[in-house]
C-alpha cells in the first residue's frame, strides 16, 4: 500500500491544506471527486489514509459523511480544524461586475450565499465537486465572465486574481476534518471519541444514554441525529465526547452505554485537533 | 389576504398532495420555487398559510427549513405526513435504456440514488426545484432521452408514462410537512410542540435540558442540532415533543427549561399528523 492520502478535491483545495497541516508537505495525495470516493479509495487499500470534511461552523454537518462512516468499516484516527477564508476568484483583469457565472463546491456556495445575493445577484451558481477544481477550470476556459469561490491558496496556485476576499457570511468559518484509516491501532494519547448509537426510542431513552456521559463528567462536544432507514421516524445518534477510549471512566461509560442502547459502535478514538487554530 | 397556501413546488407535486390532504381540494395554491420563497410569501401576507417539507425518513432533516423557521417569525400550526412513492417518468413510448438525463428535486434524487446507480448509471442527474416541474418540463421539451423522478400523480396530471415504480432506496419513505402561519391562535387540542433552544455549552447542559422533558414524562420525538453562527463549535437544538402547550405539565416543563437555557423559542404547538398514513 502506498503511503499516501485520499482527499476530497485536488491540489490547493481546503482538503489539501488540511492534509498538509496534518501530514506535512511530503505525503503524496490522491484527488477524489466525492466523499464517497475517498471512502472507497481507502477501503480498496489504494492509500493508507483518507481525509474528509465532516462539519463546518456555517454549513453544519456534512450528513453524507456521517452515513459513509457507518457504512464503511473504518476508523477515525485524527482530526484537523482549518479556518476557511473564501475568495471570489477570476481571471487577471476581471472585475466583479463582469461575473455572470460562479462555480464552486456546494458547501462553499452556501457559506457565501449572502455575499452572492448582494454583490453578484444575477450570476448563475454552478456546483462543482471542488473549490480548487473550479479555479483551475475557469483558468482553462479563459472565460472572463466566470468566477470561482475558493481559498487564497487556490488562486495563487493557479495564478488567478482575488476579486473579493473574506466573502463568507460570518468570519467564524471553520471546517473540521477527520483522518480515516482501515485498521487503526489504539492511540495512546487519544482525548476524543466518536461513536454512533441507537436507543430504544422509549420515552427518556436518549436522556438516559446521554446521562452515562454527563454523570461521568465526560463532555459531549457534538450530537447529530440521522434517520434510521427502514424504521420511519426513528433516529440514530452520532456523538463526539471529549475523552479517549483508554481512560477508566470512559471504559465504564461505554459498558453502561452498551446496556441502554440497541446498537453501539465506536467510530474512533483520537487526539483532538486545535479548534480555533488558523 | 387571500385564503390560499404557498407551497414549495407546483400542481401535482408532493407539496400539492400534502396541501390537498390538509386543506382539501378547494383551497388555491401559490407555487414557490424554493423553501425560502414559501416563507417570504407568507411573511409578505400574500397568502394565509405556507406548507413546507421539514424531514424525510430516507433523506433526513431539510436543515434549510430549520434555519428559516428561526429567521422568520412564524408559527407551526399543523403537520402532515405523506407516504412518498417515487417513479421514473418519461414520454409515452420511452424505455429505461433510452434515458440519458434524469431531472428532479435534489431530495428525490437522493432518495432514489441506489436505483439510479444500478439502472441508469450513465445518466446525468440534474437538480430542479420541484418534482412536478421536472415532469412538466420533459413533456414540454419532448425529449425521449430525458426522465424525471416524481410521484404517480405528477405523471398522470401531465399524461406521461411511468417507466419504473417505487424506485426509492427503501419503501419506508415518508415526508413530514409543517403548516405555517404568521400569527397563529393557540390550538386547543394541540398534542405536539416544536421549539428551539441554546444551552450554556457547559458539561451536561444538554442532558439537563432534555431531563426537563424526560422527568415530566414528555416524549421527545425529534432532536436536530444546527451550528450557532458566529460561535464556532457551539450548537442550537431543535426539539419536537409529544405534548401540547396547554397542559400543565408542559407549562411547568417550559418554565424549568427557561432556567437552564440561554435562548428558548416555541416554534408552534399543534395537532400531530398521522405518522404512517398513506
Amino acid at each position: 500500500m502506498k503511503q499516501s492520502i485520499a482527499i476530497q478535491g485536488e491540489r490547493a483545495s481546503f482538503h489539501d491544506m488540511a492534509a498538509t497541516k496534518y501530514f506535512g508537505r511530503e505525503m503524496p495525495i490522491q484527488a477524489c471527486e466525492s466523499f464517497h470516493d475517498v471512502f472507497s479509495t481507502v477501503n480498496r487499500g489504494e492509500v493508507e489514509y483518507g481525509i474528509t470534511a465532516i462539519e463546518n461552523t456555517l454549513y453544519g454537518s456534512i450528513v453524507e459523511v456521517y452515513d459513509l462512516l457507518l457504512k464503511n468499516d473504518m476508523q477515525i484516527v485524527g482530526e484537523i480544524y482549518l479556518h476557511i477564508n473564501q475568495c471570489l476568484i477570476g481571471l487577471p483583469g476581471t472585475s466583479i461586475s463582469d461575473i455572470k457565472v460562479v462555480y464552486s463546491h456546494p458547501v462553499a456556495l452556501a457559506q457565501c450565499e449572502e455575499y452572492l445575493d448582494s454583490h453578484v445577484a444575477s450570476a448563475v451558481r454552478i456546483e462543482q465537486h471542488d473549490t480548487a477544481a473550479s479555479v483551475r477550470q475557469i483558468k482553462a476556459r479563459g472565460d472572463k465572465h466566470a468566477g470561482a469561490i475558493g481559498g487564497r491558496v487556490a488562486a495563487e496556485y493557479h495564478g488567478l486574481e482575488i476579486l473579493a476576499d473574506a466573502i463568507e457570511t460570518d468570519s467564524q468559518n471553520y471546517t473540521r476534518f477527520v483522518v480515516l484509516k482501515r485498521q487503526g491501532k489504539a492511540i495512546k494519547d487519544a482525548n476524543k471519541t466518536s461513536l454512533v448509537m441507537t436507543t430504544s426510542g422509549e420515552s427518556g431513552s436518549l436522556y438516559k444514554a446521554l446521562g452515562v456521559f454527563a454523570l461521568a463528567g465526560i463532555n459531549l462536544t457534538k450530537l447529530q441525529s440521522r434517520p434510521l432507514i427502514g424504521q420511519a421516524w426513528r433516529y440514530r445518534f452520532y456523538l463526539d465526547v471529549a475523552e479517549g477510549m483508554q481512560s477508566s471512566r470512559m471504559k465504564r461509560a461505554l459498558d453502561e452505554l452498551q446496556d441502554c442502547t440497541l446498537e453501539l459502535k465506536v467510530l474512533g478514538s483520537y487526539k483532538s485537533g486545535s479548534e480555533l487554530e488558523r
